[in-house]
C-alpha cells in the first residue's frame, strides 16, 4: 500500500499526494508536457485545488518531489466514481499520467500508478480503468493492465 | 438542451434524472441488461442515491421512463472531472448507458447520450469522452462520437 507520504529508497524523491504550494514546485509545467497547460493565477489555482479537495479521497492527485531541485517531476491523478452496478459497485478512473522527460527510467511512472491503483483498491473499487495512446499502452501492461474497450470523443 | 425533464413528442416517454422510487420501476433491472447488477436492500440503494446525490451537477444519471407501463426502460449517467489542465479544464465522462431489450429502435439511446452530453456542455466541459465495445462503436460515432484512445483495466 502506497498510501501514505513515502520516500522512494536510495534516493530524494518523495511520492505524495498534491499540495496547494505545488504550483510553485512546477506542477503546471509538469502536465504541460502531457498536453495543452495554460497558465492560471494563483485564485484559479486555489479555487481547482479547493475543488478537488472537497472530494477528499474521491480524487485523489499523486506526485512525485525531487527534494534536492524542490520540483514536482511525476503526477497522475484517481477517481473513485459511485455506481449502482455490481452492487453498489464503485470504479477508480487514473487519469493525467505524466513524468518529466528529464526524470524517465527510473520507473516512476509506475511508481505513480502504483500508488492511484493501491488508493483505488483501498476505497474498495472492483476495477481500475484509464484510457491511453497506442504508444502507451506497454507501459500500462508491465503495470498490470490489459487493454478492454476503445474510447470515443 | 435536454438538461430539464422533457418528453419525446408523440409518445410518452419522459427524459429526466433518476429519482429515488426509480428503485420500484426496474431501474436495476434495466442496468441488469448492461452487466452484473446484483439486488440491494432499499438502504443500500438510498445510501448511494444520496452519495451520488451530493455531487449535485457533477455526477447526473438520466433515464427515460415510459409513463404507460411506469418502468424505466433506458438509462445513463455522466460525472464531470475537474483538472488541472486546459486552463482548469473538466471533462464529462459518460458511463452505463443503456437501452431496454424491448425498447430498442426508437433512438433512446441517443436521447440519453445526448441529455448526458448537453449536461456535460452545460458545466463547461471542454470534452467529453466514453469508452465502449467494438459493437457499439458505431452507435457511438452515430452520437458524433470519434474513436481516440484504447482502454486499458
Amino acid at each position: 500500500m502506497e498510501n501514505s507520504n513515502s520516500s522512494i529508497e536510495g534516493n530524494n524523491l518523495r511520492v505524495r499526494k498534491l499540495e496547494l504550494s505545488d504550483k510553485s514546485k512546477g506542477f503546471l509545467e509538469l502536465l504541460r508536457q502531457l498536453t495543452v497547460c495554460d497558465s492560471v493565477s494563483d485564485k484559479e489555482f486555489e479555487d481547482r485545488f479547493k475543488e478537488i479537495s472537497m472530494y477528499g479521497d474521491d480524487h485523489v492527485i499523486c506526485v512525485i518531489e525531487d527534494e534536492i531541485s524542490g520540483k514536482i517531476i511525476a503526477s497522475g491523478s484517481v477517481f473513485i466514481e459511485k455506481k449502482f452496478i455490481r452492487k453498489c459497485g464503485k470504479v477508480g478512473h487514473i487519469e493525467d499520467v505524466v513524468v518529466d522527460a528529464g526524470s524517465r527510467g527510473m520507473q516512476l511512472g509506475k511508481k505513480i500508478v502504483g500508488f492511484l491503483a493501491d488508493h483505488a483498491r483501498s476505497m474498495g473499487c472492483y476495477k481500475v480503468i484509464l484510457d491511453c495512446s497506442d504508444e502507451n499502452k506497454m507501459f500500462y501492461e508491465k503495470c498490470g493492465f490489459k487493454k478492454k474497450e476503445i474510447q470515443m470523443v
